[in-house]
């Protein structure tokens, strides 16, 4: 099999109609592709009335979805019974604009908690928007643009995938798996099954059962989305869905889970290096533990950490590799730590000249006066860590940024 | 009984001595005080040199210490052999200067991790230092000076109890509780039995058993010192120490216990207050829990959550209440959470004035314009939280502060 990034963004997978705007803070997306859909919710105790909602559609609905409406500039969470109503009345919207069934419309929302919607805005944006839904490659950016909050820039994947047997497969043999994602604060998502202040709506023209689509995205989100740390803070409203449309026909689950997982890999990438005040990319993977659970912890402990995160700010690698060690340390794994089997190194990657630095060998400190210090100096820096417990193969690998100045002003409001 | 804070610091405890002195960022305290001695350690899976130095000593010599020698400026962490051996060395040179059991000294470090010791610093500035030694008050101070790192001020707390039958007991009568203590970044102690960067010493002249001593001690440090966050990094070098010197005689265990709580919660906020970079001072009371557990656990995470703290620093309650939410429904506890069952109000206390402001009233938010607001622009805000589901006093309440530029700035070394 072969995967291949592709342009014409969202739009591009078979079936798949897609607008946006943004008018202030406030935007609503509109996605427009029937199909079997699955999906992942946040496991926050507190859920945002679109999170109970768009669950309770894709349990009744056997699991179809034919549009998908999300709004940004408010999160519609800790709303009561109206907060309901009002995701339900979305939903009767899209149904009657699009001629679509009711039952089939996930609604998303991401935004300040505690306030109610202005409906009589969404009506009027809608009205909008479904003028405007197209199979252009402008549409999905649209719809990735409005979803946006504190992001940046917006976020979109498309990959296509050739399947193993077919050396030259003519152009309607691929099959598309395209996405967007929104998400920059508020970052830690701990998906369940059936997860956002990080959203992600992924199409494919794939044609798959309802099970292999459940299986393939739970894979895919556990190895991306679940593995991005900016803040350590867990919204009410972090969501994934992914839709079917079946126009291209079938692929092996195994090929489909490899492309669905590049996918959101380089989404899950794009909001920790949109990660709020971020200056620095970090990667860090974690080699060498007992289980992959284990290595995912400690991983995700490393990015968490506020004084690991300060000090990659500040480009001091002294006081960052100190930290790293207390992080693992306090990570809270099954097995215990010798520190004297820690072996750490740092490099980045800028085209194909690779740089590494050696930081902690076997329990020591090594020098660090060399590229070690000028790799921290960098955009992206990968922290490559091996615990020197289990075999070298259990890893895990987490992504998130350093902690500046701006992240703070972001969030003082 | 009587609780009442005494003037005189550490050496009001009758047969303590101490003195420190600090050279730039490297200072060196010392306390003699001969006793039954029970200690809490850091939980941390990688535990500093000292930390397993002392926790050794506490094992093998009967629970009994006769000083502790404590270093800032180096945490002699991950320091392998040479770092045990040079702690074990610090043990000889008090045991030599002061004549005390080599096996009854205990020793305590804190700053950077990853360096090793300067010896000859160390042992030029215990030559100082043991020629300074004091029974007089500034003893203590000079002590907890010595100990400070990122610390803005010193922390010492001292209280006498007079026991409750008695109703004018003599002044020798009372027993006297007073302890030192320092942190002020990497705070999120998670100590268990036998756990720094927060340090905290404990003596006290009244006489119980070392069992007695080990189950205030727990108590104590459950409330106070396992209640505070800074930033959620967890030190490999926590430590607090309590000697009973048992020169003013019995005390029921009870009436102990209420004093070391009050001397140990002091310590606690004091540590929170000095939190890196603070500007505020937040306490989180978490009422109506399922269970003691899980009110601590809501309430640690309120105070760790960075987004609450970033917005508390900017004065900006919208945001605060919403986050305060997400905070509560992702945070660990076995219980579900109903949100319309949740009422959160905040207060300051100044003086006897209690300003006291609503803002979520069993699930849904009121007005923020009136005294909420007010309450947020002043620099000690307190929180209660009425999760709603059991017994309003199954409860907990946790110290923190606010995230400020200055803490990135500190920390980025």
């Amino acid at each position: 099999m072969r995967i291949e990034v592709v342009k014409g963004g969202l739009c591009a997978v078979k079936g798949v109609r897609a607008y946006g705007i943004k008018e202030g803070n406030k935007g609503l997306a509109l996605i427009e592709g029937k199909g079997k859909a699955v999906g992942m919710f946040t496991s926050n105790k507190i859920k945002a009335a679109p999170v109970r909602f768009t669950k309770r559609q894709l349990e009744k609905g056997e699991g179809r979805i034919s549009a998908i409406i999300a709004n940004s500039g408010c999160a519609n969470s800790f709303t009561g019974e109206k907060g309901m109503r009002n995701a339900e009345r979305m939903a009767e919207l899209v149904s009657s604009s699009l001629g679509v069934d009711k039952e089939e419309v996930a609604v998303a929302s991401t935004g300040p908690i505690g306030k109610q919607l202005d409906m009589g805005l969404i009506e009027k944006q809608l009205g909008k928007v479904v003028k405007g839904i197209t199979s252009e490659g402008e549409g999905g950016k649209a719809a990735a643009r409005a979803i946006m909050t504190t992001d940046t820039f917006y976020k979109e994947q498309v990959v296509s995938i050739a399947q193993t047997p077919k050396p030259e497969p003519q152009p309607d043999e691929k099959v598309i798996i395209g996405g967007i994602a929104k998400g920059s604060g508020m970052i830690f998502p701990h998906l369940g099954l059936a997860t956002a202040t990080m959203l992600s709506f992924i199409y494919t023209d794939a044609d798959l059962s309802t099970e292999a689509l459940g299986r393939s995205l739970k894979d895919a989100v556990d190895n991306s989305f679940n593995m991005i740390v900016v803040d350590g803070d867990m919204s009410t409203n972090d969501m994934v869905l992914l839709v079917s449309t079946g126009r291209s026909g079938e692929i092996s689950e195994e090929d489909f889970k490899e492309g669905l997982n590049s996918v959101c890999k380089e989404l899950a990438k794009l909001i920790a290096k949109d990660g709020e005040g971020a200056t620095k990319f970090v990667e860090v993977r974690v080699r060498g533990a007992a289980s992959v659970g284990d290595a995912r912890e400690v991983a995700k402990s490393i990015v968490r950490s506020p004084l690991v995160k300060s000090s990659i700010f500040g480009e001091s690698p002294d006081l960052t590799w100190g930290r790293i060690i207390a992080t693992i340390g306090s990570s809270s794994i099954s097995e215990d730590i010798e520190p004297s089997r820690i072996t750490i190194s740092v490099k980045s990657e800028k085209g194909k000249a690779e740089k590494r630095g050696l930081v902690v060998k076997k329990g020591e400190f090594v020098d660090l006066s060399g590229e070690a210090r000028n790799i921290m100096e960098g955009k992206e820096i990968i922290i490559d860590v091996d615990l020197g417990i289990g075999e070298e193969e259990v890893e895990a690998t987490a992504w998130g940024c350093d902690l500046s100045y701006d992240y703070v002003k972001i969030n003082a409001g």
